[in-house]
């Protein structure tokens, strides 16, 4: 029997990149998906990549209905609107996979320095389960709240995870570089994502250490480590429209050869199936991740500075956003993580 | 028993396509393809959107063996190329599908006009089908060498097809005006597809009737219509990776009121579930069939001008090459013909 | 002394332009630019190309100070919003550049046809020249009021002059595809201009005979022609900031050599720098007129079809806005019509 | 009485570049460009935004002409093919800018480590002035022949001047993260700058402290500073055909205030017209720097790690190559250092 899922906040990028994922989805039947913009209308006049391949329409958000009918529920709401909205869902009964910020800290005073808003179901903090599928696979198969991981986060700890767990490099004296396509601003209409702000540009914001994800990053890599883990965090904004790319800089607690720092990293992965640690050489190409759920990885070591260099690409929307989700939707319903979730990318 | 095929020519755009498309079809088993230049390599060291999806390698072009374990075989060579090879498979009993211009057009001299060369493999110009999918489908599924269409030939027939099939519009007085991403120009580096000269760019070639795809174009037109077509035909480079975006104007014989030329439309396509007759007042985003087999119709009447105009979007490397490849395959096995082939676009 | 000119509306597009190409002319003084958002802030906060090289301000709009303080004024006003101004600039003795298209049309009903208001200064439209300098170079030396072309218009009529003011061309078979960089669809965000909407993407949108620039380019043309000319005319949407690229099929009267029509080109430009007539066998890149007030021509014949085909590319911003209005200052003002607009392009 | 340039290597993108600035330029008269490749044919032919700009041709290169005829000579050649020809120039009288890495060092051994080759004019590296042109005026205005920076490092050292000389950061653990456009990879075709390569993606070249740019950084910045500078250098490559951003991570050695870091920044580049610190909370965006000669600055303090940020674009053929080169050009011949170079970006 396929798993009756439903998505609150259809009509957003992720929501919509969800629609994209669970109608191709083998074991999944869509119950509903909900927007208030765009209740009644058709998915596919939203998004005319849907153009024959649904007839389905928006829905006026109704949580009793919903609950009701759905086994499962995704709610990719803005931060802040998600707390409202998830607790409902919880006490009718839902799992829910949350993909705004709203359950991803565990503390709330964190939620008041980093996103300026008191919690409203603090009491759901700990009972969420961070969903990151490579490393909580266990609880992620037995939770009913999963706090879908953001972007930058999920390319930083996938990259950072085999360095800090293996105690290869210093826990406080990390640097990141991150990019991001410009479907991670949203899709509400603003001058900064205006197609001639963004096209032949890059820019940078939230510099020195403000972005709402360091917390998020920090908190996941300091349970893997021996000492708490503080970093430097900067995003940038490129011409594309999908894709996150970091590059970290860590130094080493000692030398290692770059084969063994491959080695180190590809153990630590062998039973994951969407990360790639890419050969000696090899860096990621942002364009092989789009529209994928893979992580690919590229590992170098600068031994004139004594740093290990970690390049990670994935795509915002997918192992960032909803791919991601369905691979915890996958793991929590004991299907094979993987199911809906392997066509590769287009090339070129 | 899935069907056993290969690719020949598997590195190029159209031939990395393939396999993108064959590596996620259910009813196929790749058993070879072959890159002169990439013998040896790896797909995915090629093509890096397939690390971690396969790792099978290129080979020498080897035709008896190919055509010794073979049921079907893509030729994905280059004009002029293609008549060497088809022959020698055909003659070895393989079914071919081939996707260069060489075996498109009946009448050899129209290679000397249009192509250049003199064809070397005339007696298979009648023998050949010409596999544009939701014209042809009976003669395809008999067919043992199907001539997979143009690009261009794709969007622009069937965005005529019905008029000119129904009698709408006049024969001889069509204009045809398409853009092409620039994987239309082929993987092979040269300062024209250099990224500098294509970003923010769009340029003209082969304008004034001298493009080889006219032939093509107005011999499968005319086969539908009482009269000769003929018609002018102004290809541009557009600063995307891919699509053909054509948009058409034909004289209208009589005046048509604009719901009964969207209803002709529809009427002509209704079993052809990859083409999508977009409703009044909406026209086709390229975007929106980028990495699938669809095409977009839009439809639209200048009264003032007594013209029909129908702008076709489909993606070149897919509708336009290897996805009808795949379709053609699929109506040849008696399959479904969207089998491996209904994956919707990335929307945004 | 240098000109005093003020814009009004200098925060758009077409007014940010203005101000970046009066800025590095050497016989300017810019008294004013007015922006009804962004009072206060400097140039530079909202167009950071203008950073280090201006400390100057936008204002509210006081038409008494300005027209009390200038020589002469642009405004850059949205349609509808212009013919509300310019009566009183006027009025008070300013020479008046719009770049609206208040002012274009000569026949008031026209309006309500095509831009669908009631025009409430048409009393100056019998008043008002046409600047499309090429063609009116004696009116606009007298004019007080210019009306500024369009940026398809510039792009169509300078393609199509030459054709059929010596009568090479049937003047009721004209078919005109168009397109344009999303700068064209003004600063104000919206939907269609997210990045995500425009990006490897082209749409397209008032098919059919509807866009507000035709009755503009029909006139135009007709004014020049021995019969009156009508023309299809659809315009597309490209993911480029800037440029309009049309190209134009038209029906010939008469056999011609394509060395003949192109020295009827180049003859009838002789005179006009800034319209270069491409050489036989080139067709225009738009990349080689973005940031110039510069209009590429290129020329084909398709003898098959007794086809006349131009090639026009400008930047819309400048020669289809911007720049032209700055040509039209510099005839009024008695200057060579190239100051302050002689720069090229970058390439890449 | 003007001064009378050649340009040896004038069909690269370099080369290109400096064209465009010197027919600009109201005091060089440009006596000879050369290409080995298009001698003979129109500098328009091969760069289309010179159409109805000049009518000069590329000449083969003759040295003994270009010295006899020549005040100053640009060469813009490739690495290694400089060392050939600037001594002889030299030899000759002539003074040069060379826009090559050959006189960047002054070490012969550096060369063999990261250039890979045997230096063959060694005598001349000590006797060439590096040419970064707010730091070395006055060496520049004596110097016979200046070796012009390099892009990543004109941007990352002009982001570190300050910080290191003014001694704010340690010396020893920098990162920098940087990005180029396409064009830095040069105007050769190859498989790496292919449209479909490069749109939509982004990729990591000479990752892990194996930029040959990195001992020009450290020399330059370790000249400024009381200890010794090394950093750990990663470029990448943006979908963008111009431009250099880069981001750079230094520890702070005390606690500052972020007004006093842009203070610091803002006294030390007050007499720099082409460096623009920019304001609190502001960031560059590299389109506001393409096609000009400017740098712009982003100053950030990370308080929670002890770091400032500075973030610096710039255009990689302009401030990076051919710009500065007229800049030291300038400087040499006792003009403003903006003449011929300022003009603003274009915006949108």
């Amino acid at each position: 029997m396929k798993i009756k899922a439903s998505v609150i906040g259809g009509s957003g990028y992720t929501g919509a990149e969800l629609l994209r994922l669970l109608l191709g989805h083998p074991e999944v039947e869509i119950i509903a998906a909900t927007s208030e913009r765009y209740a009644g209308k058709l998915f596919s006049e939203i998004n005319p990549n849907l153009i024959g391949i649904t007839v389905s329409s928006y829905e006026k958000m109704d949580l009793n209905k919903i609950a009701g009918s759905s086994d499962l529920v995704f709610t990719a709401l803005p931060h802040g609107r998600s707390m409202e909205v998830v607790p409902q869902l919880i006490e009718k009964g839902c799992r829910v996979i949350d993909i705004s910020g709203d359950f991803r800290l565990k503390n709330k005073e964190a939620y008041k320095d980093w996103y300026r808003f008191e919690h409203k179901a603090a009491d759901l903090l700990q009972k969420s389960v961070y969903g990151l599928c490579e490393l909580n696979t266990k609880d992620i198969k037995k939770a009913s709240l999963v706090a879908n991981p953001g972007c930058y986060p999920t390319s930083v700890i996938l990259g950072l995870a085999p360095a800090v767990s293996r105690g290869l490099v210093f826990e406080q004296d990390i640097v990141v570089d991150s990019m991001s396509g410009v479907s991670g601003a949203g899709r509400t209409a603003a001058e900064i994502t205006h197609f001639c702000s963004c096209a032949d540009n890059v820019s940078s914001y939230k510099v020195g250490g403000v972005h709402q994800h360091i917390p998020e990053m920090e908190y996941a890599l300091s349970d893997l480590s021996e000492d708490t883990v503080t970093l430097s965090f900067t995003p940038h904004l490129l011409p594309v429209s999908r894709g996150i790319y970091s590059t970290v800089y860590a130094d080493l607690k000692n030398d290692i050869a770059l084969d063994e720092a491959i080695d180190t990293y590809r153990s630590f992965y062998k039973d994951s199936f969407f990360v790639e640690v890419l050969r000696e050489g090899e860096y990621p190409q942002l364009k092989a991740v789009i529209g994928t759920n893979f992580c690919h990885l590229g590992i170098s070591v600068d031994l004139r500075c004594g740093r290990l260099i970690i390049i990670s690409a994935i795509d915002n929307l997918v192992k960032g956003a909803a791919g991601q989700a369905i691979q915890n939707m996958n793991i929590m319903n004991g299907l094979d993580e993987k199911t809906g979730l392997d066509s590769p990318a287009l090339y070129p």
